[in-house]
This record gives C-alpha cells, structure tokens and sequence, in this order.
C-alpha cells in the first residue's frame, strides 16, 4: 500500500541514485529543470519531486561540517575559489589569504558528495564589529592575532549547488560555526554578518510606490541622479548628506519593504528567519563596483546572539516581526518615506 | 505547493533527524511501531511514513560497504556477535575463526551509524560448493587456503535493524560482495548461499493441502512421526529411505508452495528475487537442532551467476519464474504429492 | 668518513629494516638475543647495536599517543589481553570492563608498529586515592561517575615489547597521560599509582644483611614464618600486629634498600626515576597469590605531581634522592632494622 | 656500557627531537651546519653524528609512498611549487598540467613531518620514449588518455630537503613508483627517466685535458665559440653539424670522465647507481637556458628495467661498470676525444 502512495518518478530517482555518482547526476538535473522552468512549465513537477528528495537526502542529520584550510585538498579549495558568489576570490593568492589565521572557513559535505560543498561560510576573526569588507577582502591585509580577537564576522555564505535551491541549511551551518569558533576563542563573545543589501537601489528605483507629482517623488528622484554620478562618493563634503539620506532610506527598506509578510530583501529574510537581528549600518560598508550598483555601498550587521536566535527565531516564524536595534527604528523614521506618520510592525530591541 | 503535499509527519521526522543521534532514534521508534501494530492499528500510517523516509535515507547509493575483520573495531565486531540471527556465534573465538583467512564478512554502513550495521554477510572460501554448515561453523576447522578456493560461500545473511524491516539492500549486498571476492581471487568462479528452508517442515505439518482419508495423507504423517524420532538421522539404514522422501517434498516446497504468486519460503523468496537460482539440496546440509526443526535438516544452494542475476530477476519480478537445476523438477515429480499429475508453472535452466 | 666509523653491522640492521615488516623482525631478533646472552656472551655487541638502533628509532619524538578503547581493532585489543602483565586480563569481558566509562587505557605506537603497542598504561578514574587493586579489577565493580572522579589511579603499566627491554619511555607516557586526562576531567587533581613492591618480600627473605645471632634476625624468621602460613591476613586479629611490622619493614626497603645508589626495588626505582613520590603505603593493597607472594599484599602509591616532576626528577639524577610522605620516613624509623641509629640519605617531602 | 660508546652529542639530539617539530627542528640545523661548514671546518664533527642519526631515522623502513594529486593539501602541494628543482613550476595552473589524468606525482614522507615531502618525483605517461621535456612541461600541451601509454617518463625527481644532503633514498622511489604504475598501467612497459646531463658543457669548457697545441683543442675550442651564439640551434642547417659533434662528445663524456672511478656527472652518477642503463641521447632535448647553458641542450634517457636493476646495480658498485646502449660506445668513438685509441672499461648491452 506505501508502494501505492508512492510516485513512480521518485521510485526512479531512488534507482538512479544506485549507480556511483547518481547525487550528482540528480543534482545537476535539477539544476537543468530549474532553468527550464520558465519555458516548460510541465517541468514543475518532476522539480518538485526531485525537491522533495533532496530535502530528504539534504536533511542536516546528514551533513557534515568541516573546516576548510590550507590542508583541504585543492579539489575543493578549487571549488571555493570557482563557487564564491558573495566577493569574488581572484585565484590561490586571494584564496590564500582567506585562510590564514584570522580567518576560518567552513563548509557542509553530504557523505555522497566528499569533495562537493554543499553551502559555505568564510569567517574574519575582528577587533570590533567590521563596518566595511574591502580591509577584509584586501590581499595585504594585516593578519590579526586571532587570541587578540573579540569579533567573529561571517562576511560571506555560499550555496553553491544551483540543484540544492530552495532547500536552506545556512541557518545550521552559522550556529554550529559560532559554536565551534567559541569552543577555540572564549575570547570572541560577538558573532555578526557583515552583509550586503542585495534589493535596496532596485527598490529605491522602483519600488517605494511613490506617485509622480508627490513631492518626495521628486526629491527621491535628485538622490538617485546623484548617485548615478561615478564615484560621486569620493567628494567627503558632498557625500555626507547623501549618504545620511540613504541611510534613513535603508532602514526604511529593511524594516518595512516587504513581500507577502517577509522582508524584501532577501538577505534580510535569510538572516532574520534564522533568528539574527538587524544591528547595525555601515556606510560605504562595501564601495565594490557590485556593492555600489545594488546595495548603494550600504552594508549591514546582523548580529547572531546564540542564546536569542530561538526566540528571534520564532517571533519571526509566528508573527514575521524583525528583531532590530533601535537605531533602525529612529533612523527609518526620519527617512523621507514616513514624512506623514510612522509605518508599523517592527520591533526594536 | 510541494509543502502542501508533503505529510507534516515526514517534516517532523526530518526535524528529528537533525538532533545527534537522530537516525538511531528513528530506527528504533519505527522497531516498537511494528512490534506494537497488532495491537494498535492505527499506528499503521505513521510505521507508514517513516518506512518511507528510510527507504529515501538507506537508498543503496548512501550505503557503503565495508570488509569486517579482525582490525575492525570491537564495538562492531561485538554487534556482529550480538545480531547474527542464522548460526549464532558463539563469542570472541568463534567470531575470530569467521574472519580467518578463508572467510570473510562485509556490511553496509550508513554514514550516519557508523557503528552500526545495516546488513551483514559471512562468506566461506572454499574448494568445491559446501553442502553441509556444520563443518563451516566448526571452531576447529582446518584454515583452507583461500589462494586454493573455487567458490565463495554465503553461509549467514543478517538483517539485524528491526527498524529497517521491508527495506531490501541484500541483492546489491550479494553483487557487491560476490565483485569484491573475484577481484581478490580471481579462481573463485561459484559465487553460491548455503542456505536453510525455514518454512519447509511447517508447510509439510500443515500446509499441503491434503485431506484426511487421502492415502498420501497418512503417508505423509507416517514421514512425520519418523522425523520426531531423536536423532533419527543417525542410525544411517533407517534414515536413507527417510531422506529420499524429504528431499523429493522439499524440492516440490520450493518449486510450487506459494504465497499468492511467490514462492512460500521467505528464504526463497530473497535469493530468487535476486535472481539467483535453486542449485542444488543437500540433506542433513544443518543438523543442529534448529536446521532440523526448521528444515528437517535440509539445506539449499542458491547459485549466483553474476552474468544472469539481471535476466532471472526480471523473469522473476515480471512472471514469477523460479530458475532451477533441472534436478528440483525431477524430485518434486517423484514427490508423494505429485501422483496423478506433475504440477505446473516452473522454469528448471 | 661518516661511513667508516659507522659500524657495518648497523649498516646491516638498516637494510634489513627496508622490507615490509623489517622493525618487526628486529625486535625479534634481540628478543632472541637477550634471552640467549647468559649462554652466549658473544652476543653483546650485536644486542648493543641494535639497542643502539632502537634508542634512535624509537626515540619519543617518533611515538604517537593513542587511548585504547572499545572502538580499537581487535587485533591491538587482542594484544592488551595477551600482554597485560601487572593484573593479567582474563579475556574480553574482563577488558572491557577496563575500558568502560571511568577507566581509560592508553598506548603509545610506533608508525611502522601500528597494531603493536610498545607500552600502554591502564588508569581507573576514582574518588579518592585507591588503596586496594582487587576492587579495581572485579568484573562486577560499579562504573564511576567519571565527571565525579576527583583521581586519577595508574594501575597498570605494561612494556610489552621484550625486544625493547631497557629502552624507556614510561616517564613520557604517564605524563602525557596526566595532561590529556586533566584536560578531559579538569576535577580530577590527583594522579597517581596503585604499584605493587615486587621485590620486598625477596629481600626481607635474604637481603636485610641481618646475621645469624642477631636477636633482630630470630625476630624477622619469626614474622617470615607466620607469612607462609596460607591466608594469614584473613585472621584480621592476628594479622594486625604482622601488618604493622611488615608496613615498617616496607618502608624501610623502599627508602634504604639499595643497589647501587638507587632503590633496590624496580617498580620504585622507575618511579622515583620519573619524579613522582611515594606517597602511602597500603596494606594489603593486593591479596592475590603474586601480591602476597611477591609484595606480602602490601602495594604503595605513587603520586605524580605534574609541577614537581622535572624537579624531583632532577633530584634524583643527580642525588638519588628519594622524595616520600613523611610517614614512610616515621614508619622506616620504627621498623626492626632500625633499632640503633636510623639510616641516612633520604629526603621527606 | 652502550651508553660509554653513544656520543652525549646524539644523546642530545634525540632529546631536542623529543618536543613537538623536533625533526625539523634539527633538519635546520643540518642544513645550516652544511652551509656554513666551508666557513667553520670545525662544524664537520656535529654535521656527521647529525647525518648518523638522520640516516638511521630516514631508514627507508620508515617513509611511506605517497601519491600527489589534486586531492592532496594545498600545504603540500604549494611545497612542490617551492621546491621543484629540475624544472621550475610556474604556479598553480603549471601544478595542475603536472597532476592532470596523464601525469604521475610521488612524493615519500617521513611519519613525523605529514606535510615535507622528502623526495618527490614527477611522470608523464606517453605513447614512446620522450625525447624532448619542452613539450612535457608546456602547460597547453594536449592530455594523452593514460590507457593508451605504454611509457613512463620520470622527467622531475626532486630533493627538497637540504638538510637530508647525502642521505639518498631515490633508488627506492623510482623502484616503487614504476611497480606501483605497473600495476595501474598494465600495457605501460617501459620506464625510463628524461634527465639534463648538467656537468657536461663545464667539462667541455675545461675538464676534457686537451693541451694547447693538440689540433683537438682548437677544434674544441671553435666548437665551443659556435656554441656562445645566441640561439644557434634555431639555424636548422648550420646547427646540424654541431649537434652532431656535440652527441659524440656527451657520449664520452657520460662513458669515459669520472671522479675517482664513478662518472663525473651526478645524475649520471645517480641513476647508474641505481641500476639504470644510458638508452638514448637527445639532441636539443631541453632548449630552455637552463639547459642549454649546463647540458647544451642534450638530456638522456636512463631506462629502468626492473628485472636488471639488481644485477647493474650490483656490477656498477663493485666494478664501477656502466651499462650503456650500443650507441653510446659508437658514438663516444667517433668523438674528436677518441681519435687515437679507444678507451676502455665500458660495458654495452
Ligand atoms: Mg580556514
Ligand atoms: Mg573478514
């Protein structure tokens, strides 16, 4: 009778997996079936089907996490360098330096996939919360003592198997890496993001549902013609009031932008899902080409209070409310999208 | 979507899952589900969704087979003492004579139980096909040669996770182990079981279908009340006429008694699934006191020829076809049961 | 020229150790050799080549720390069974009890050695410093709490390799051994042994160089006396005045029975020679047929203060100074030996 | 009385081996004893009993083969970046052509230095006796499909540690490498090396003997002068006459000038060492400056033929024979040098 609930497609999926290799066959067909998707819509539910199996076979009790440095094989290291979305890893140098001992990186593996990372996640041991991640990303950066560190910033997570999309461990994986980093530095009491806010210029662009004729139309139209201006932040004198513009603007976005009940910005939903909360806003966080172009070289700090992420965790699942320093609130409120009264529902703390 | 489909059962066991130790617990609640379902049928559903998890999580492609010997470890080595179900062990000596150089033993591990399990199997190196267990399990037989075998024996096949209960991986098992052995030992060519017929005195005491007054009838009980006899199979004159009369009904037990299409001896049933085929029955192969309760102290080889496993699984799965030795249709027609009219629908190769 | 004081014999012992198992065959070889030099004193120089040879290659930089426990293959564990020569092991129940949850074994390999232990060592975790063993070794004894252990008690250390006889590295080991275990157990302060005299009886027998006519001499045959007499100490009425006088004696012994300028008595001279203490006497510690044959049941704690080592240690080379409690040297000062004048040249601590 | 005869100097070593790092420690040390020994003769003595000890724990017994591929650490394969002596490795992508389907990499460890190759050594597997290394080492150069190699070319073979100097374990290397591809590669029959001759232009230049006067000694000179043009090789038709003296003269050169009684040229002298036979000379075999300054451009083949490698062996260490190919005899006869006489003591075959 199980056999006759069972869907012949996953029955098969199963067999597949049999021969040597058959994960990474599966993975790569979905992978296929998910670029397709737009174009042959009667694809979905073989996706589905093939979704449903991963989230089985990808459960966490499954996984592996495992440190990766400079005694990982060079297959894998190869990988990192190939598979890292988040800033960009310019070859064994760049690499190099990542690994060195005020960095950490780990990784998930699946059993079936030792030389395949399923998502990972590259840590900068810091004095003080880093507000920008070009002194972290530079290949000449001073290596900090990692004994003299207080600051564990997570400053870039990868899932880099297209085929494993939609099926989330990150949350998993920042919890067991915090837990591991404070086991080797009792010393290291703050565990942060430092991240990019990968929706804001698109939102500040089009989404804010300002009408033509209302006056913060137009002024929001001036601060994005300024910012269109190369690099119109260099100029200190004139950057200051755009800068504190987009700041107000930013946190607006964060905590009040959404989709459905969730944040808009995915990041955001990543981060508070797992039970983080938005603490702070670095200006020119991240002056990158990519940095600028999306996140108007904002960067932002969720922090990761391992005794709170439950409870954060859960009021978000409930209720979606955010967790927020209270900065985010005072400074959303001057944003000029709350000129005419304060949005609701969200939470500082 | 793929959520609204998905029982919220299943979500809750993956949940399970991810806690240390997960699996083991899953395994074992599903072990008391079966154990309590007689009593309590509607935990028919949830023993329902779990088999279907574990048929997902012990696909064969997350399987891994391992060799079992002396250096293994003895938490496993002592599981293998505590779980072997066909020929008991008798403790660390015995254990150590079934890993000698003329036997071997593998299992699948999952990579989650590493010290556990999943399926085990204890082979003989022999010269010629084995026909007797005992001589095999003898603490004191003399270590052949393993250079100097022709065939390998699979003398016990063990299922020890109670939990696992209807999820098959001894086909894959018997294959993977029968390539191990003939790359190791290129002059083994019989890759064959040395195996009981635990249903076959059960059936011939009440399964025949002979009605009182029928003249076989009284035959047949004439047979039985010899075999209660102690030791009856020691005073050779008498036993010789015993056990031409056992072999021809147990060669008919194999080819015709049947559960709906398959064949009624569970043992049958796995090795002909597997597409091996009925080779050859050995009187008094087992005469311990459980070899001849069960199997009247009979024993089969089934033959596994690596070549022809693919083709008979099919013929069997498609049309319940037994491949057996020309011998077995020409007992079973000699059979008591068989006077008037030779019964139908096998296949002898 | 380096060749040519080499001596080619080593030359020879080198090129034999280039085959697969060549250190094996060494050791073999001057396991042979020490048991034949009584009758072939011809031999010593080729037993001091390769005592040379071994010096150099199983020089503790060479030798890698591992716990034993129920997870080691059962070939190491085998060994243990048949090696342990303190407190023989009477098969697999009887290790496994020593491997259980507040007991710990170690032992340290060499990497061309990796089945065969060259020394191990075997602790039980207690609360309070043990004075008897027969306690330690039942079956049957209760498993500690280990997280409620507050010592540490060596109870068993075995170089089981005789070809390695007289090259040392038990200093090394039990050292290690404290610090991984108060790694482990950071309640546990206390590290020490539970140690037989192995050579106090002998001594008392014929070595107090007591002459015959010395009233002293009549007395101590009259204790020796009533030690033949089977179970003595079951009489604990009687036994109480023969323990008093046999812990003075003992004392005695270990303090001032000398060979040389170092303790005559072997277990104490390794000891003493790795910096611990005598800490307590113990009466009867060990009521085995060996522990009252050997040591008249008496056995003596040793205390391993991590902090003092490298000092007494120092003492001790230098100065064969004996570091002990101050009882020994109360108990010493009282024995039959003693009337007239106490002996010098000890050192209370 | 062993210990009378150790020196206290290797007493000392062994102990400074005993902290964690101790072996590097003291391979340091050698290696700046050797450096600075010109400088402080008086070095010489703690050089030696260093080479004593290292040559005792360097015993083969105790390295362990290991392949290198792209699975291995970065830590180590950054080593074979660094240490690569014979043919300059140009970072990461050049590493990867040489660790690619149709190369080989070995390297042996020592068990207490994990991550320091001791020796390594690189393969190509070609379809042919390779004759040139340009087109080896040329990292767009296509991959041969391994299967279809029926030569192994060891064309790299590296000593990285300077303080091993004069502590050879190459012979042993090679010989387990072609056994161990052997066995990978069963149509792989011919093993041979791809060797610079680098003492060969220095001799030409001024070791030959020739006086002032000898008619030879101009034609040797105006040779030499031909050789100073940049790129003369690249004239086809004026290099022709050149590279044809050049041959008979590298023929001589490796048959007929020595250091004592061995060849003159250490690879020479290695390989015939081990037992290797000279095979073939290849003009402009290596046109890189290196080589054509030390080799002018000639490399040799040495061929490992694994049944002779004993018997040579044996024939070169007691009589200083050399196995050459006929060729080489013919064309060391018609060298300018031997006009007047053959000289003697080679050996073809
Ligand atoms: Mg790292
Ligand atoms: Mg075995």
């Amino acid at each position: 009778m199980q056999q006759a609930v069972e869907s012949p497609r996953q029955e098969l999926f199963r067999r597949l997996n049999m021969a040597p290799g058959g994960v990474g066959v599966l993975l790569e067909m979905r992978r296929r079936l998910l670029r397709g998707l737009a174009e042959h819509p009667h694809w979905t539910s073989i996706e589905t089907d093939l979704a449903h199996l991963f989230r089985s076979w990808f459960n966490r009790g499954f996984l592996v996490l495992q440190r990766i440095d400079w005694r990982t094989s060079a297959l894998v290291l190869e990988k990192l360098i190939q598979y890292e979305a988040v800033h960009e890893i310019q070859g064994w140098h760049d690499l190099r330096r990542r690994l060195q001992a005020d960095r950490r990186c780990y990784a998930f593996f699946h059993p079936t996939l030792p030389d395949e990372p399923v998502i990972f996640i590259e840590v900068a041991l810091t004095r003080g919360m880093s507000a920008k991640v070009q002194p972290l990303l530079a290949l000449d950066s001073p290596v900090v003592d990692p004994a003299s560190a207080d600051c564990a910033i997570f400053y870039s997570i990868t899932n880099p198997q297209e085929g494993l999309r939609g099926i989330s461990f990150g949350n998993l994986l920042i919890k067991q890496v915090a837990e591991d980093l404070g086991r080797e530095f009792p010393r290291v009491k703050t565990f942060a993001t430092l991240s990019p806010i990968p929706g804001f210029r698109k939102w500040l662009a089009g989404g804010t549902g300002l009408r033509e004729g209302d006056p913060r139309h137009a002024e929001l139209a001036a601060l994005l013609a300024k910012l269109d201006v190369q690099d119109w932040f260099k100029d200190k004198a004139r950057a200051a009031e755009i800068l504190k513009q987009l700041g107000r603007l930013c946190a607006y976005y964060l905590l009040y932008a959404k989709q459905d009940d969730e944040p808009l910005d995915a990041v955001a939903r990543f981060h508070l899902g797992n039970g983080a909360r938005l603490e702070r806003l670095n200006w020119l966080g991240d002056t990158s080409a990519t940095g600028m172009r999306r996140s108007a070289g904002l960067m932002v700090n969720y922090l990761y209070r391992l005794d709170d992420l439950e409870h954060n965790h859960e009021a978000y699942a409930r209720e979606h409310r955010i967790i927020a320093s209270r900065r985010f609130g005072v400074l959303a409120r001057d944003s000029l999208l709350t000129r005419g009264g304060a949005p609701r529902r969200t939470v500082t703390a």
